[in-house]
């Protein structure tokens, strides 16, 4: 073993050092009409969440001041003109959305549109830019939000095009419980079925794959994927997806290694919590995988997207019109939002660094997963 | 007011006394290889079972034996001929399947589930005749029942053709925390959004609405409608079937005095437990129900057919043949299946009853449903 093997590197030490730094979380306030500055002051009210990140706002010190007033709360900020002005141990905020809106909680309005899709702009720059580390993003309204500049269903969408146009992102839920990804997101209900094809599947099942690996550090991930039918199609009279989609899909997947099951009845899968025994759930469409997920979350699920370059976050509700500015909010959501973005970013730092300098094949390498998981280091992603 | 309106009719007592004797319960072996009988006698090990009703099961002698021994069980059974013969205070059996099948734990076969149709049929027999109050179901094979006779996706079509031909049947799933009915029930997922139409989605509102009130006694029950598409087709970019047909029923419901409400996203609505506000939700399809309803159901979980003129239960999960014969499963949702029918047998009795005899209107009745609710008898129902 040569030297170069065992000293580390100005690179491997840049690489592990920041897991034990403040990663400098962005945060958009979302629409400023909705629950944003509430779910952010409350958060970070607790000075220890200062002591674990560097949160840098993008939003409008006016409307901050506004929300902070009416809801009572005193969590103190800081104005600072760029992410690299940003103070350690103090809540940072960088007032780039500069018009003159006045708030008024709970109505759907572009000008409030306007003012969250600034901002989050200016995070998704930065966030290129290397200036934040992580992004969370407060809810927005989704109708409210389109313009000219902005002709997306959601952040998701925005991010995949602005950050990694080539990039194919993965929506997936993440609770104390369970993760579930989509294969298919934002659609009409009737068109999903013709958008579930053995190709998007098995490119999906991959998808998950690879970022319970590299985001969530599960060496050997077991993954079940659920069918598209009521009782999986009852052998074919209720929909023939199952057999001729799904599980070529899986079959593939399951050849090339992946530990992968299914397909499972949704109902039958939640009903008798068999995701305790999986890493990661692939559900075929939003309803199946959402209604499920959030009865089952107790304020605090998240929405991460996988399969992009950056990691983002955002708490698994919408901007609650309902209960806006009324002081009542639970951020639970919104802080493990905070909490997973940080550690999915040293997770995959972790995991480059791991992955760095590989140690040479001590033998022929057979095409066993148990015995290749247990006694090699793990190949590198492709 | 006359003699004959204070004074009880032969009729009227007839129609109270059952509500104070323990109610006949048929009951169907099911699926011979699943867990039914493992269901039955873990119920009736508490003596005070029979004392709540006159338990009849619909089964096999021999394979009753069998199972008993192989699960090491002791609950004590009678065989009788009829269920006139019944005794109170005992579970009772009639050995209507006589095939020389052999149980194989797990498997589903033919003879297996010509078994558990040999004995429905006899159940249904008796519910039709009147030997039995009400019907609790073990759960089937739908694969292995099928056959020349019984061409059914599932108990619930079956029961309807057999039992009341011109009736539609609901399907409504019943937990200690909600109550979930389906506009459409074992339909492929392609064929879901053709099949609902604002015809269909007002005539189960209303169904809805006449079950609350005839089963669970429920004076004016308050309705949620859930929507079709993912968040509710977010104001008509992912699907306008909320706008076009679901508000257009609710509304028809609303302005013939049903308090109805929605449609809400699947999602939102399960994830904020927003059906603790209302007496039942309305899904459009199988999983949308099923999948959170069962997440949230601790066990306790019940299927019952509403709509029709006999009162029928179930448990809402299936054969379990993963662990039939493992002497592990949890009888908690039959023991309440047993528990919703007896109460909706009692319910529906006690409305008859009350509306069998109504006083005459105190005054002009207006078009103002709190007033009518409050103040006057419930109008009989159509």
């Amino acid at each position: 073993m040569t030297n170069e093997q065992t000293a580390h590197t100005e690179e491997q030490v840049a690489a592990i050092a920041p897991t034990h730094h403040r990663l400098r979380v962005g945060i958009t306030h979302g629409d400023i009409n909705g629950v944003g500055y509430e779910l952010i002051f409350r958060t970070f009210a607790a000075p220890e969440m200062a002591d674990l990140c560097t949160p840098i706002v993008f939003g409008s010190a006016k409307v901050a001041h506004y929300h902070r007033k009416a809801l009572g709360l005193d969590t103190p900020f800081q104005v600072v003109a760029t992410a690299a002005d940003a103070l350690e141990g103090q809540l940072n905020l960088i007032d780039c959305a500069t018009d003159d809106v006045s708030v008024q909680f709970g109505q759907c309005s572009a000008e409030a549109g306007h003012m969250a899709y600034v901002a989050l702009e200016a995070a998704t720059e930065a966030l290129k830019a290397g200036d934040i580390d992580v992004l969370v993003t407060a809810p927005i309204c989704k109708s409210a939000i389109q313009s000219a500049d902005f002709r997306f269903v959601g952040h998701t969408e925005y991010l995949a095009d602005r950050l990694a146009p080539d990039s194919q992102p993965l929506m997936m839920l993440c609770n104390a419980q369970l993760r579930v990804a989509l294969v298919t997101t934002h659609l009409p209900l009737r068109d999903v079925p013709a958008a579930i094809t053995t190709e998007s599947v098995e490119q999906h099942i991959r998808q998950v794959y690879h970022s319970l690996r590299h985001d969530f550090l599960v060496p050997a991930p077991r993954i079940a994927v659920l069918g598209l039918n009521p009782h999986n199609g009852d052998n074919g009279t209720l929909g023939s997806e199952e057999a001729d989609i799904i599980r070529p899909a899986i079959q593939a997947a399951v050849e090339d290694g992946i530990q992968c099951f299914g397909p499972y009845p949704a109902d039958g899968f939640f009903g008798a919590g068999l995701y305790g025994e999986f890493d990661a759930v692939l559900a075929m469409y939003h309803d199946q995988a959402l209604a499920p997920f959030k009865a089952l979350s107790m304020d605090d699920g998240v929405n991460f997207t996988a399969g992009l370059p950056y990691v983002r976050t955002s708490p698994d509700h919408g901007t609650a019109f309902d209960i806006a500015g009324r002081g009542i909010a639970s951020e639970a959501s919104f802080r493990r939002a905070i909490y997973d973005a940080i550690d999915i970013c040293r997770n995959r730092r972790a995991d480059d660094d791991a992955r760095r300098n590989p140690l040479p094949k001590l033998y022929h390498e057979r095409r066993e997963d148990g015995l290749r998981v247990q006694r090699q280091p793990l190949p590198p992603l492709s």
